[in-house]
């Protein structure tokens, strides 16, 4: 996790303190079941929660753990020095470490996936807003960097739009993936403690009990988690990178919002550089990374071994902190990215009506010319603007085979940017719905 | 794709035959629909059908496309020698290749998921048989490699079936992300072809339209798929691991079936490897390659480059052809796997009654001895156990601090098995329903 | 492996008619040193090579194989029904299958080692002479997208020069790297055949000994092979990714190669594609997937297990043909391409006079303005050519400030190209030598 | 990084303070040569080392950089502060922040570098020492998990000494990939800084300039770094998954060591688990992580973009920190592991006589009984060793097809355990040399 791509309320989810809140609640709401079940005297449960509004002493369960090599004990130690330790000897009691550590992981996981299904939302809402701002901004579209036919830079948003809110998606059933918890003990077999106090704690804690656990949570939901945030990532550099083309110089569709006082270079003062977007990039390869981790820390050996640990003690954090701050600061590129109608059409016409090519194509064929003919027609007429700057629209006009089949009006005709965006309301009603 | 690990079914998906049938099949659909709307006369489109049947010569058109270095082309010129210059000359028509390749790629792809989700349902039979089988064979659970406490095989069963049963979830999800297809032209817009057609080809192939293209269908969605083929394959290698363990020499809890003739070793004629279980080790490695590709083709430039083709055509077949593969031969494993009931007795009691320590822990605290002192007590008799082969409970009754507040009979309460195997009947009911 | 993207010379290495000779060769040379110990007779050891210049049967094995299930065996018996089953029977004596199978795989590595070390020798010539030509062929040089200051193509074409430099020493080292064969027996030890054989059949065949084995020879050495594919990859990328952008329709500085009779888009005739090197950008990702499950093959369980045969059975072919293909690919890209200086120029002047704000930057500060203020100077009027147009050297002498310390002649001398390239030869001499 | 996961001397490289140092440094030694060519005067060149010694203050650093958003604009205003804005309006003239930022860069890596050197060393030492210690200590090989012949646990030390061997070189050559630096001014054509600057820069702080540089050095060089860090790491994965293999309850061939006071189990007091070899599987994959991204750092556009630098905040720190980590912590497993030869035995035991199989095997062949015939009788004998725990020599002494052709005296010879480490001092004599 690096602070300067992190926002603090992600952060918060993963702190020491955080932590033992859970840990503490997981403990308390475990000791009411065993009490209501008759293991545990009542008064012990209810002891307890003395704890409840406690801030834990992070520093003394360290010192604890510096001794007894093992947090769950220190934590306990320390809770029974709060609570006092007649009181809290039944804490604890039938389950193991596991129990609260892996119960945990995923309340913070959950917690972490509400954060990231705001911030798509937040994300969505931007695009949305930029889509109906720019439904009728004409661009060119482009296949392999080469100018095909026009578009518009609503259409892009609205593309954005649809592929953010299919991970908004993904997020909600990832988030379900991971909202289970276990109390099951040692093996899973709930031998030490009743399978009730499990749906107790759960549903106090708004989690599902795990069906079958062995000593932890089966890992392929949280190799399903991770790979999910590895696909919102991908779609975070999709659209990082289509903001990257536009600001290059040639281009200069959009910029990033400059701030006042910026400074894009310390040696040339004059640039703007699209630094959001190309962090974003990086951004989604640190995301992306987690993905192949969490999949090798499904295959746990027995009823668990603890090599996942180590690996999500990083990749929880590191992966949900990059992405909500990756998703917030998209959000922010997306929300003030400045527009340049009028370079959209000066790129357009860089080639004279090239872009019209295809309709060519078509009229001439179902003018009743063979695909090859009409084809032969438009490439020769085409490769005299592209390479020596003519313009289509004439060049054709000039051309026998052309007119001997087609009018100059109904080439004209053919030149007409209304032909391309006839269809932006039917694609945006898919989109949007009736918004 | 390695021949030796592929199945007839899934490869017959990628292969050309298939490809250029499902190109003719949206090709002469798209026909009808324009047909239907004015277009194209409907004799054209009628016309069209008379390749129905026929099988496209794979070799003409590779002889094609050697020329033209474009494959779509290819295709329809041959489509053209078979249905007719003339007949056929509205085929294709406001088309872009990518129409035809990336709804083609997304059958092939609902294909595929159709034969795994087969695969899983039948993984799925096998683990719920033999969990039943062996509901009740007791065998010692195992954290860290270290003997725990008593689990059941069916358990172990059990819960392979509950994460397959969720891989079988995640597949449904990952078919419907791909179930899209898109007939919108050149950028997406629909200039040159009427939403409808694209409507009428989805509707005839099952697929819903893609909301918003560009010239090609998004790759999120794909990215999905093939993460989900990864988590399914880390499932997989989870329970080979499992197998693998089992099998060793010192374990011996479980063989893979061993065919009469078969060889373990060209040396060592007394060898039974678990061969199969190590290929799917490694076979898992394989389909979890394709997931960071996947990813990496998410983010193309503008309205489509053509970085994803070439590795799609690497990972759609070779992801899916294994993966299938894979799921087919764990399901023989499970199906035939030789378990051993008594070599797990024999394990449990290596170190005698030293899985019962936790319960003889929980009992001295309820008795109202303080953790650390009874966790003292019960260690100081396990490293008797675990060091000089000692028996536990003997230990236990020899130890004054333990007689002091367990009775003999109550001690040997705590070494009866059945207190471990209370709750599977619990636990098999959450996992398998009512069954 | 995918036909489209694969060259004979590669794929005849992973051929099984390939890998069986390999097999004949090492069996035949260890019987030789086998008898040369005396511990088989001379007579059985030169029985074997009547099998030399045999195309041995791959049906016939596979057909055994299909029976025993064991490979070796398979291609054993088949050598025995060529050479006499009583000559032969000395054949393979003391080894144990992975004798044969992991000194094989280490030959097809070199081997494919020494086709992708031509490969890169080839793609260097090329980029060496398209530097020299293009040593003085001033082009902006970019960072972020944006224009910064001017370069020339020859230094363009020098750095991926020395990229592929450092790549060629790469391969050569990850060519040692697997360059080692072992004959050691079922767990290494030796215990059933001398050392000498080993060094007898290793110095045949062009391997040193592996210093310590198992039943396999460690796969760090693997791992190391493919890692080092992943990095040239990587570097194919970066300079597709160059050449995408070059010819990208607002750039248009360079284009691909096009074939007469090529065709761009089944729908758009003017479009000339970088299809090529987005090609390479997709191989490049297949490439790169062999590095992880290459580097989970080498934690293997105790003296061997097989799970990393299938992932070679996979990376081994599919890595190295996909790398041969995508450099001798690069290599004609690099030769072929069209540049355009003319556009270069252009491109660069988009923004008169800009690019050369770090001079304008310097001069000021050298005349004792502080950075901070030369800087604002700088920045207002870069601003106004960026926004607006203007020539920046105009504005700069139109600036009060800036005229208060630099005179038109000091100005003007800003604007020098010569300025920006003096320094081209020096650095070819870093890159070339004395070439 | 994660605290508990690091060591104090690696964390230091990653420091603020070291980073503002080297910054520092570079920027004296530049003004140094530029004072020597005569470009600025000498008495500001010196002026700048007044700051030598000086602890610059991060947090106004920070604070200076919240504005400018600029880093190095934010150091060199705060460098100015401490020098004087007067004498330090040289400083940085004519570079660019990169030629700071990358040449800091690869000295921190190439002082990771120096740590991973020394701790690799350490472990080789602490393998060498255990592998004379355990020469002859003789264990069951395993292949599959399967008993095969004996071999020594020196020698397994002995083959992990080997495969770290190679890892030292390794760490030696990504040493050297990264230990370049670069001067070369905003897109690397030294316009503004005569080469001669960064030579002398790079001389002063022990690197070889960088031949070619654009505005950054080129990231296949870190790449092939991250690359053997993940080698590295699959390496001690191996070890690991051999220890937790031998500390597994039933093999019980060596455990790690035990601290006293250590607790393994909240709730199973004998339990000792292999948890640092466990952890040390988890930090494999997180340094193995870092290899794709840093792979997918290489392809930048044209001369830059900062997609790399995020990625690298990230796993520069985080992949050396954990790899320092993870040796560290490996070379304290093997230094002191409790080893148990008598368990070794034991386990060699468990099918008497089983493994000398081959031996048999080999000596009927030498008789003259065909290989399929030999392989059958042995075969027979050692099913009923497998299946009944009989005796193998005893089985073979009551076989007449066996006796017909060894005598009683040839049989025993071939259960001598001094066959199979025969040449256990030669194989010692390859890996360590003379030693």
């Amino acid at each position: 996790m690096i602070p300067r791509y992190s926002r603090p309320d992600m952060v918060a989810i993963w702190a020491p303190e955080t932590k033992f809140r859970i840990w503490f609640e997981i403990e308390a709401h475990a000791c009411d079941a065993q009490a209501e079940l008759g293991v545990i005297p009542k008064e012990n449960a209810e002891a307890v929660w003395k704890a409840d509004g406690v801030d834990f002493d992070v520093a003394r369960i360290d010192e604890i753990e510096a001794v007894t090599r093992h947090d769950v004990i220190a934590f306990l130690t320390h809770l029974s020095e709060i609570v006092g330790a007649d009181e809290a000897r039944f804490v604890h009691q039938g389950m193991t470490s596991s129990d609260v550590l892996d119960t945990t992981l995923n309340i913070q996981l959950v917690r972490a996936a509400d954060i990231l299904i705001a911030d798509l939302e937040g994300l969505l809402a931007a695009l949305k807003r930029r889509a109906y701002e720019h439904k009728d901004t004409v661009r060119i579209g482009r296949s392999h960097g080469i100018h095909a036919e026009p578009t518009t830079m609503g259409l892009t948003f609205a593309r954005f739009y649809a592929e953010m809110h299919r991970n908004l998606q993904r997020m909600r059933t990832a988030r379900a993936e991971v909202a289970t918890g276990a109390i099951s003990g040692a093996v899973g077999t709930f031998a030490n403690i009743d399978p009730r106090v499990e749906e107790h704690v759960c549903e106090k804690l708004g989690l599902e009990p795990e069906p079958i656990s062995t000593q932890v949570i089966p890992r392929d939901r949280h190799a399903a988690f991770f790979a999910t945030l590895g696909v919102i990532a991908s779609s975070i550099e999709n659209l990082a990178t289509e903001v990257r083309h536009m600001q290059r110089t040639e281009v200069l569709e959009a910029e990033e919002f400059f701030s006042a006082g910026q400074k894009g270079s310390s040696a040339m003062p004059h640039k703007r550089n699209p630094v959001l977007t190309e962090n974003l990039t990086g951004l989604a390869r640190l995301v992306r990374m987690a993905v192949i981790p969490a999949m090798e820390n499904v295959a746990l050996w027995h009823e668990r071994d603890i090599s996942h640990s180590s690996v999500e003690r990083n990749i929880g954090p590191d992966a949900t902190v990059t992405l909500d701050f990756a998703l917030a600061r998209l959000t922010t590129v997306v929300d003030k990215l400045v527009v340049y109608p009028e370079h959209m059409l000066q790129n357009m016409h860089k080639f004279k009506g090239l872009v019209m090519s295809q309709r060519v194509l078509l009229a001439l064929t179902q003018k009743g010319v063979s695909r090859e003919g009409a084809y032969t027609m438009v490439q020769r007429n085409a490769m005299k603007v592209w390479e020596e700057g003519r313009d289509f629209q004439t060049e054709l006009e000039n051309d026998a085979d052309v007119t001997a089949v087609l009018s100059k009006d109904e080439i004209a005709e053919k030149f007409d940017l209304g032909y391309h965006t006839k269809h932006v309301d039917t694609i945006f009603a898919r989109v949007f719905g009736d918004a």
